[in-house]
C-alpha cells in the first residue's frame, strides 16, 4: 500500500486521557481510535494487525479439531436463568462477567453476550444425542461485551473486545482432559507465533466451582495486572490468588526456586466439568443406551488484550516493534529522493516487485523530510524497512534495516527480492 | 472435510415459529440456530456461506479504493445528539434505525450501534485537513442491532445482523458522484457474483432529505418486502415509495413498459450530501486555504440479508441451492459402499487428491442409507456432487451431477480433478 493514499497519520500526542502505553503507543501510529474508556475503534493498520492474530490463532484452532461459528451478541434472559448468570448480584459479583442489558422494543429484557457457555451449550441439544456424536470443538470470534465499572489498560481491558472463545464437549473426563492438554500447546504456539513466547508462561490459577485450577497464560510485564510466581526452567508459574504453602506442595514447586513478577494474562482455558450441560439438559448415550452428561471446557483469547501485550512488551523508546506473523506489513519502504525522480521511480520499481512477489508492503511515497519518514516508521513498527537513496543507489544496492535490533545491512539490489521473500 | 465430523446433522423439520422459507431451509440443513425472533447464530457451513460473501464484498470494495476498519459497537449519546439522532422520537419513526439502549455500572448510557455515519465522520476529523487528504473510503464488517418491532423474514430482517457499511468523503459534489457510480458498479458485481445477478436491479428509491434519489438493489422474488417496476431493456427499476408520475417523467420512463414485482432489497447506496460533516464540523481547507466540507455517501449490504435472498430465490423443492463462489464447499462426494471397502477407498482417495488441488469438498463418509445421503446434499445445496458405487467403478469414473440443473455425467476417473479445478 502507498502511504499517501492511508488514510491515518502518526500523531505527535495521545489523548490526555489515555495514560496505558499500548494505547498511546497505538493512537499515535493511527492503529486505533479511541471510542470512549474501554472502546476502541480499529483503523487500517490496527486492523490488519488484529486480523493477522486471528489468523494464527484461528489456524491453531483448526489443527486441534476446531469448528468456527458465530453465535448471536442479542441473549434470551430465560436461558440465563436455567444456569444462574442472569440476576446481577449472582453474576457481577462472582464470576467478572458484568452484563449489559437492554429493553426491546414492545417489552422484554435481552442481554449483550458477555460470554458463551449457555448458547452452544442450547445449540448443541439439537445436535447430540449419541456418543458418536461427540467430541465436539466449537469457537468463534466475536465482539464480548463487558459492563465494567472502571476501563483502563488501553486494548487490554475494555468494555468491547474481540474475543475468540472456544468451547469443547467430550464423552468422559479423560478425553477431555486429553484435549485440554492439545489447547494448552496450541496456546503456547500462538504466543510463541505472535512474538511473545518466551516470555509468556503457562500458570496455575484458580478453578472456580468446577476444577481445582484453571491454567492462565502469562506474559510477563511490569503494565500488567497479575502478580504471578515463575519457575524459569520448569516454564511454569502460579497465580498470586492461588500462591500458598499446600498449593506449591501439590504442584511440586518450592517457593525458594520462584522468581515474583508482573504479567498480563493473554488467554485462559478453564475446565467446567458438567455444570452447563446439566442445568441446560445436554446429554448423550453411549453404546449400552445409557445416559450421560458431556465434560465441558472453555478456552479464551482476547485478540486485542494479546494485541496491546505485544506493544508494550516489544516496543521501544522510538515506537512499537511488531513481530514478522502480526506486522501490519513486513517491508517497510522509504525513498529519500531529495527531488531525484530516479530514486523515486527506483522505490516505486521496488514496491512493485515485491507486490509480485506477494510481501506485503508498505510504500512511504509522501511528499515530506526524510527525518518525519524515518520517526513515522520507527512509530509504525514495521519489521523490515528498505531505505532507497541516491547513495544506495550508488552503491547498486538498498539499505535494509531490522525494526527490531536496529541491524542495517547495504543488500545488492539483485539480491533483494530473494532475501525478503525468502525472509 | 469429513461429513462425520461436522457437527450439524440435517432435520425433517423447522421449528414451527418459523415461516420464512430462507430460515426454514438453512435451519434444516443446519447451517443457522434461532436464537430468538431476529437473531440467528451461524453454525460451521453457514459461517462458511456467511465468508464467502464477505469475501466477494471486501474484494469489490478493495478494488474501488476502500479501506478497511472496524468500528465500536458502544456508542456514546453525546455524539449522536449533536446530529439530533439520539431522541427516540427523532430516530426510530424517522430513520428506520431503531436504537438499543443501556446502561452503564457506574451512570450513563450507551448506545447500540445501528449505523456508523457519526462514528466515521467523528474519527476523520482527527485525520483531515486538507484537499491532499480527500478522497477516503472506509468501510467495514459488523454486526449492526436494530431495536424493531417485529422482526421476520428469516436472516434477511434481524436485530442483530452482520454487514457491510462504508462510507465515503470527498473533496466535492463531482468527485463524489463519481465514486458513488463506481460503487454501484461495484455493488451490481457483487451481485453477479454472488449468483443472483439476473434478477436483481437498480432501483430508483426515496433519497430522504439530502438528494432527490438513492438507489437501492431490488432482487425480484416473491419473498420480498417491497415493490418496484421494472424496465427489463434498460435493467432500472423504480421502487413504488418514488413511483409517481413527475418522477417517472425525469427518468425518462413509460408506465406502460414497467412490469411490478415484489423484491428484496440487497443492498442501498446513499448521498448524505453534508449533513453529517456539517454537524460533527468535519472541514478540509483548498488550495488558497479556504475551508470547505466534504460530501459523503454511505454504502450497505446486509450479508445475512443477501444469503437469505440467494436462498429465496435459487432454492428449489428439495433444498438448497448454492452458487459456486458462495457456496460452503464446491464438491460434494457421496460413497455408495453397500459395505465394499474398496468403494469407500476410492471415495477417500479421491477426497484427499481433491484437497491437494485446494478443490473444497465435503465428504459424505457416514454409515448410513444412500437415500439419506442423497436426500440431505440436496437439502445442503453443494454445486456439484461426485458418486462413487460399485456401478461407478466397474464404468471406470465418477458420477458428477450439478445440482442447479440435475445434469449428471460418468466422468473418467483420470478426468475429474481436472475438470473439477478447472470448474
Amino acid at each position: 500500500m502507498k502511504q499517501s493514499q492511508l488514510f491515518t497519520k502518526t500523531r505527535r500526542e495521545a489523548p490526555k486521557d489515555e495514560v496505558a502505553k499500548n494505547a498511546q503507543l497505538l493512537i499515535r501510529a493511527g492503529y486505533i481510535h479511541k471510542e470512549m474508556a474501554g472502546a476502541y475503534s480499529y483503523l487500517p493498520l490496527g486492523l490488519r494487525v488484529l486480523k493477522n492474530i486471528e489468523k494464527i490463532i484461528r489456524e491453531e484452532m483448526n489443527a486441534i479439531g476446531g469448528q468456527e461459528i458465530f453465535m448471536t451478541t442479542l441473549q434470551d434472559p430465560a436461558l440465563w436463568k436455567k444456569t444462574d448468570r442472569w440476576a446481577e448480584e449472582n453474576d457481577n459479583a462472582q464470576t467478572g462477567l458484568p452484563w449489559f442489558k437492554t429493553a426491546l422494543t414492545g417489552g422484554g429484557e435481552l442481554g449483550i453476550a458477555n460470554t458463551h457457555e449457555e448458547v452452544i451449550t442450547n445449540i448443541l441439544t439439537k445436535y447430540v444425542s449419541s456418543h458418536r456424536d461427540l467430541p465436539i470443538y466449537a469457537y468463534q470470534f466475536q465482539n464480548k461485551f463487558r459492563n465494567e465499572l472502571r476501563a483502563k489498560s488501553g486494548i487490554m481491558r475494555c468494555r468491547e473486545f474481540l474475543m475468540k472463545d472456544l468451547y469443547s464437549f467430550n464423552a468422559d473426563e479423560a478425553s477431555f482432559r486429553e484435549f485440554y492438554e492439545k489447547c494448552a500447546e496450541a496456546y503456547l504456539n500462538i504466543f510463541a507465533r505472535a512474538g511473545i513466547g518466551e516470555k509468556t508462561y503457562r500458570t496455575f490459577a484458580s478453578g472456580g466451582a468446577f476444577s481445582k485450577f484453571s491454567d492462565e497464560f502469562q506474559t510477563v510485564c511490569e503494565a500488567g495486572e497479575d502478580t504471578i510466581y515463575i519457575h524459569l526452567e520448569k516454564r511454569v508459574a502460579v497465580n498470586k490468588e492461588v500462591y500458598t504453602p499446600d498449593v506449591l506442595n501439590s504442584l511440586k514447586l518450592e517457593a525458594g526456586e520462584l522468581k515474583e513478577a508482573r504479567a498480563i494474562e493473554v488467554g485462559n482455558i478453564f475446565p467446567l466439568a458438567t455444570r452447563y450441560a446439566k442445568a441446560l439438559r445436554l446429554t448423550f448415550k453411549d453404546e449400552s443406551g445409557k445416559t450421560h452428561t458431556p465434560h465441558m471446557g472453555s478456552y479464551g483469547i482476547g485478540l486485542g488484550r494479546l494485541m496491546g501485550a505485544i506493544v508494550e512488551v516489544l516496543s521501544d523508546e522510538k515506537g512499537i516493534v511488531w513481530p514478522r506473523e502480526v506486522a501490519p506489513f513486513y517491508v517497510h519502504i522509504i525513498s529519500i529522493s531529495g527531488g531525484n525522480a530516479d530514486v523515486e521511480k527506483e522505490a516505486r520499481r521496488l514496491y512493485e516487485l515485491l507486490g509480485e512477489h506477494n510481501v506485503d508492503t508498505l510504500y512511504d511515497d509522501r511528499d515530506v523530510r526524510a527525518g518525519e519518514k524515518f520517526a513515522d516508521a520507527d512509530l509504525i513498527g514495521i519489521p523490515t524497512r528498505l531505505v532507497v537513496s541516491e547513495k544506495t543507489m550508488q552503491a547498486g544496492g538498498v539499505e535494509v534495516t531490522l525494526r527490531g535490533n536496529g541491524h542495517t545491512t547495504l543488500v545488492p539490489e539483485s539480491e533483494v527480492v530473494e532475501r525478503l521473500v525468502r525472509g
